[in-house]
Parts: C-alpha cells; sequence; structure tokens
C-alpha cells in the first residue's frame, strides 16, 4: 500500500472519529479525559496525522461508547 | 488501562484475526504475502504480542477479504 492509501486510511479512521464524538456532544476534551488520552493527540487523530494503534483504538471507543468495530464503519 | 486490560485487547484481536484466517483455508504465509506483511510478525499478533496500527489493521482486513470492522466482532 502506497503512502497515498495510508494517509487515506489515517483520514477516515479521523473523520469517523469526529463523527462520532460530535454526535455525542463531547468536546475533544471531554473525551481525552474519558480515554485517558491527550487532548492533542485525539486532534492530530482526528486530522488524519496519526496511525493509531489497537490498544488506543479501543480506549477512544471505550470512551464513546461503542465497539471498535463502529470506528471502521462509514 | 491497565497493562492486563491491554493484554486482553491484543490477544482478542489476534485470536479474531486467526479465526478469519482459518475460515478462509488460508496459512500465515499466505495471509502475509497477501497483506505484504512478515510472516512472523503476523505470528506474533495472532499470538497477541503486538499492539499493531490502524494501517496495518486496514492491511490485515483488506488480504482476509473482509471491512476492518469485522476484525472487532466477536
Amino acid at each position: 500500500m502506497d503512502r497515498a492509501g495510508q494517509d487515506e486510511i489515517k483520514r477516515r479512521f479521523g473523520a469517523r472519529m469526529r463523527e462520532l464524538r460530535n454526535a455525542r456532544d463531547l468536546t475533544q476534551e471531554d473525551l481525552a479525559f474519558a480515554a485517558s488520552l491527550d487532548r492533542s493527540y485525539l486532534g492530530a487523530i482526528e486530522r488524519g496525522e496519526k496511525n493509531v494503534s489497537l490498544v488506543n483504538i479501543e480506549r477512544i471507543a471505550g470512551a464513546l461508547g461503542v465497539g471498535a468495530g463502529e470506528l471502521f464503519t462509514t
């Protein structure tokens, strides 16, 4: 997979995470607190800049109240 | 989340990946080739030893012919 494909994966994940966060009326700060992650790190994920790891994907899903699979649906 | 929780996440992911691979009658070598990843790396994921990244999760899902969300269902 080339760089463009990897960037697209990260962008799509970040957009879906932002969508779920906004649907719950949570700020990045709220979500950061609930997930025990940095707000700036969550911002970078939402901008498609991070190749998030499995454990952090599950942390974020838990804080959003969804299964991790929900972060991969469109 | 404590270490045990993180280990459990990695174990669950690896077990699900192995289940999907076996259901398709693929060897680790077959899957490694299709995903452009090392066979030994896939073995470590299946043993629950790796905190796999988003991009590699998508590579593996693509090689298994499923959406990435399928790797998180039970």
